[in-house]
């Protein structure tokens, strides 16, 4: 029988999914669920949901709320991390003093002053999981689903590098989905692959019979002047490969749309866009428990396509799949920065996931994506060595801050974003820095 | 449709089987088989057996004969290669000579002086065979079975990079399914994986429901003497992990066994075994013409299980398997010199043959391995600049024969060899070196 | 006798200075000394110059003038590179053309759209330098200033790999000895070593008797407030090393101060200082060329204290020195780009310029150098592949543009800059790209 | 004023010499000298043989005797390492019971099963003093004398990563002035340079006004059948370089010679020689004593040329200085293993010791290295994890043990070797391993 342990199961839409994943696979119908929130309740509802889930898909699986994370890992196989450090507050806050000085961000989860912070208050808690997992369960796979991503792989495999880590993230599925739907070919009768970072990983290969569907994205694109008021069809035209992440989000990952009102305006970005999904996650948590309370079945997402639960099936039946993980970089695509985390295709089977060999990027989008590292490998750095400079440092190389505020403005509001988040952040890295 | 060509089919059981498999796969049923040979008699009786195989099957694939390589290659997307360079008299050289010397072998075929000259006679045809397929065939996939394995796919990584090669070797399953069956256990009740080097990869995991099951073997072995008297169980009582050959290939890789008769004795190593098998080849393939002359069904075998039939299906299809394949170490095994060729895991789709990571090898065993290595590094190299010295130190640093002979023996048989080989070997590397 | 022959000697006051310095050695005092240059009058310029320069030393080389340069390079033992491809007039189009695009630059030789450019128009020329000193002078060191200098040596290393190569250039040293003016301790009781790309590279050690002076620095900086109105003063109190050229020419490194006009003012940074700079030049070379009309002695520079004249001694003589030199990044900095150019501390002695192995930088300042090699790296692989859509990239990645302009400005402004240049592009890489 | 620590300093011999090297500079004369040893007699002979020194150099260094090491390691500037454990009995062991096997060996304190065991009890020293300067002096050089070289440079790399160390050895010094000798020219007029590891190092430049002297050598040869009869000449007609070691020492590195009496006969390898010299060792430590203790002046070596005093000269001077020193591979020989101890051209200058980057070197010199290598990493490795298992697997590679003895005589010797050293050897060493 398998075990699964959901660290963060609070977010109850989330929970729902994967347990509505897990539960549609027969091998794991039996499975043994743990759900571990550090807010009672939310852990009641992620319970409501799961068991809501479970008759709905009508099976059996052992459901078991636990409070104590490390209780929550014994004997356990997988573990899903889900966590959101600081929960809606502290998203506002990563968003509302930034746009005080000017920064624009969309999402500000990955790279940006946002994700820094974003990173540096989950590190902490990060580093708990993987002390216990190492202590408890050391076999156990940890299947990440927090953001930033690649600087929590990238974090683990620093203080925790015998564990077993992977990141997940649907960015590259939903990005071919809707690349297919633009040119009109079914889905699956393409083959696709990716590299590079999460987020900003490139679809390097999008074939069908071995033929490339390029030509037919760029004849899309000639005819449609709409298409090309994307960001990501703007990067496509002008760097060859698309890249793996909503228009949104791309916009605030290099340093040439935000700060341009004109630009904001042409592509049509959505600044400041999260607040709005998040506040929405609040409600649909609201709605959840209001359903579970009078007794109304949850709607099951039958699109849902995460690669928890098939990473977990794979590993449990032998089935093999391929998904794209999150790994450290070992010598797996060689123009990257090593150890930090790279996306990478991964081939799955029950001896675990096994990333695969990429080699060297085209050289144009290397440049974007070691761009894109800076900032997380020195926000990683400052936790992992207490140097709160090199906060400053992560915030003055990040492409989209570096190019619309002045240094003393990013000094300033690194300070202030430090003071916000308070007693978040890693102990070393608390208070001012004042030059 | 698919077309493959194979070059050396002549060799016409390993051509059986091969067509064997790939007929027994209804999406390959129609393929178009093209058939290469540098004879004719042997050409027309792989035809012949071709065509046995597919009436057998009841399938009605296309099927021709082309005893022009450049034209056999046109329009292909497989290229299977089964040479053997020099033929029986070459084999039969690679054998009396060091002999003559007092020098033991038993296969010779892929390192020791054996498997150097093979090698060297073989670069020079496996270079025409890749620059043809630049040329004529430039996205086809390479499928290489001629040994040395590892030489080989190193010499096309160098001069030919941009080629598709992956050098398949049953060695791998073929060792697990005995293991399995020394234990007991079901071989499809097993997970495993292994890295290393063609000939000496190492059975790194071997595992039911996640446990190992070395425990099992090595109480085998306490209770079994005999067990005890294969060189492999003996390598792997002092180095911990199985290696993927035979007891007796096994034992012409290393340093120990084939100078003292009592070790000869003790481990009943079939000294020149190979000459046997090459004597039986010749004998199979006059009854094989005899039989297609008669008109005979030529007998399948039910069992075969070679990689290049499901590696062919799984890029037609898509289906996902994993193979242990042999490619060009791009930091795939950390520790082993890079740029040589290695076996490693890799995983097949539609997309090809994609090499996963596996790191650092135990240090003993990478050892063993970089001992495995010199010999076929130098010889690549002699190949690739022309310089004779460089054959002599091959030799000097192959194991068996460092352990056997004085170095002015070693150089006497080398030039020997040399002679004997005469036009096979590559220009810049014919005559007599004297020191 | 040693053999040194200069090509684009016309640069008559860098000719002289360099020729002074080599005269100035005794060993060196009978030196043959070849001139090439494209332009006669320049050329005989230089003749003159040198001529002078030998008198007032009171030694008597062999000065040859040689407008062939090929034959130039017949029997050299070392070649100096000193070209300005372009001249005076690429460089105003290289400054003109983004300004009235509202891009400012500072010296716009090193990276930056007018890097970029300058390199392009360099690489050419300096491949048939390498082309033609492989095939006539294969023994001899090019001893390269040519800006853009990273650029450069890069492009050498992909095209001429067995070339000895080594980019000269005294930032290093003007660096150190402006620091120490700073905090007022003799140069010579100091001990310093720096590590980076050309012009980007870091004082990491400064040391007298043992112990770092940065604390001294950093007292004079707190004391000093004007001291703070310098580009590499705030960039050093930032990132804790002191980068290694002038504050103008490091603002353009740097996505944080060109495009704000309250930097600019802060930081009193000279916008289109090299147009001056290129006006002098001119202005220089024609009261040098009356001067040696008028039969009047050149003055020489007894300050100067470039590398070249000190390599040649050293191999010449096996006087061992450590220069700062620019070579091919063969693992020697562990986290920037391989195989692009990196400027290392390198012994130097008779058998040549070893560079010395200096690890991983700091991550912060690997993160910086990564942003400035970008824009470089792409501009070499446009050459190298043909490709014109990298220019474009190179120049959405340069940190200053990237801050400065939107996309399509970009694209426009590169457009615009490879049609000024015309004929001095790469073939491959003239003409309009329209999206 | 410089303090320099001898560990070991009761090997009077040489504590003479280098104090005579170091005392011969102006700058040092004023040193303190302190001296450390467990033997409280040797360590007494140890400060007479200084005093005696510095009596004849005519000047007044500081002299301190100090049993207690972590005293003795109180502000001092440098760590000169000499010890011996086990002294002339544990030698004597590494020789008697392999002959008694056997197994043949000349030096035994390098590789092969001597070589192995002398590390493995070296290392737990090594650690001990490696703690105790990272405590106590961490700004100090370790400067390594104590064999095995390159087993004792990659333990310490490997426990103590921060430490400054370099492993200093005369042997490619000696090789090139011998090899001046050879062919009659003025070692003053001869550039070099030499890379590989410790003791099989080769000579890659031998030059004289930049051209290679090895035609020279290749003359002599030709002319002289006696000096074919040396293993070095052996060597080096077949891999065309010249390694650094003697002829006895170089021997036992290899697997081609020992195992073959003819071979001994041939090229007059003098089996056991060490036994002599470790009793000469002893009779020259009487003598010194006796003439100590008469009151007579010790002779001084004027031919010394041993490194560590240069390189406590030029850090302390900045005199720059090229020396031949042991480092961890940080990628410096591109195909040797990393991370094991490679010996490198160093520069020497007030910053310390700074390895040149080497590359690759010619692949059968690096072939052989590597299975020099072997033995040494697997030692380091079995000290590391504490596997017994390791120790064997380091005997089965080791060369020369690996072409002489059968494995089950491998397996009994190094157990009957462990049972020999006793506490000595790593705690989690020892005792029998029974196979």
């Amino acid at each position: 029988m398998t075990t699964i342990t959901f660290i963060g199961a609070g977010s109850v839409e989330f929970t729902r999914d994967l347990i509505a994943d897990v539960l549609g696979f027969p091998e794991l119908a039996d499975a043994q669920l743990v759900l571990h929130d550090i807010d009672d309740q939310r852990l009641a509802a992620s319970v409501g949901t799961a068991e809501s889930v479970a008759r709905q898909r009508g099976v059996r699986p052992t459901i078991t709320a636990c409070s104590d994370r490390r209780k929550a890992l014994e004997g356990t196989d997988f573990v899903i991390n889900m966590i959101a450090v600081g929960g809606h507050a502290a998203t506002t806050a990563d968003f509302e003093i930034p746009a005080w000085y000017g920064l624009r961000q969309t999402i500000a989860d990955t790279i940006g002053v946002g994700g820094i912070f974003r990173g540096l208050r989950t590190f902490p808690v990060l580093e708990g999981i993987a002390r216990d997992m190492l202590e408890i369960c050391p076999d156990a796979w940890l299947l990440n689903y927090t953001n930033p991503m690649a600087m929590n792989v990238a974090y683990l495999a620093a203080v925790a590098p015998t564990l077993k880590v992977v990141g997940l993230c649907h960015s590259v599925y939903w990005t071919v989905r809707g690349l297919c739907e633009v040119i009109g070919v079914p889905f699956d009768e393409v083959s696709y692959s990716s590299a590079g970072v999460n987020h900003q990983a490139w679809v390097l290969r999008w074939e069908r019979d071995g033929q490339s569907l390029y030509p037919l994205l760029d004849a899309r694109i000639a005819a449609d002047p709409e298409l090309r008021r994307r960001v990501r069809v703007d990067m496509y035209r002008r760097f060859g490969f698309y890249p793996t992440e909503t228009s949104e989000h791309s916009s605030e990952y290099v340093p040439w749309y935000l700060h341009h009102d004109v630009e904001v305006e042409r592509l049509r970005i959505a600044v400041g866009a999260y607040i709005g999904i998040s506040e929405d996650n609040l409600a649909e948590y609201a709605s959840t428990r209001a359903a579970l309370q009078a007794g109304e079945a949850l709607e099951i997402d039958r699109d849902s396509t995460e690669y928890a639960p098939q990473v977990i099936h794979s590993i449990v039946t032998g089935t093999k799949r391929t998904i794209f993980g999150n790994v450290r970089n070992t010598g797996l695509i060689t123009n990257l920065p090593q150890d930090y985390a790279v996306e990478v295709p991964c081939a799955v089977d029950e001896l675990g996931v096994h990333p695969m060999h990429v080699g060297a990027l085209p050289p144009a989008l290397a440049a974007l994506n070691r761009a894109f590292v800076a900032p997380g490998e020195l926000a990683v750095q400052a936790a992992l060595t207490g140097d709160p400079k090199l906060v400053r440092n992560a915030a003055m190389l990040d492409p989209n801050t570096a190019a619309t505020l002045t240094v003393d403005q990013i000094w300033a509001l690194c300070n202030e974003l430090t003071a916000a988040h308070g007693d978040l952040m890693p102990e070393s890295l608390r208070g001012a820095l004042v030059l």
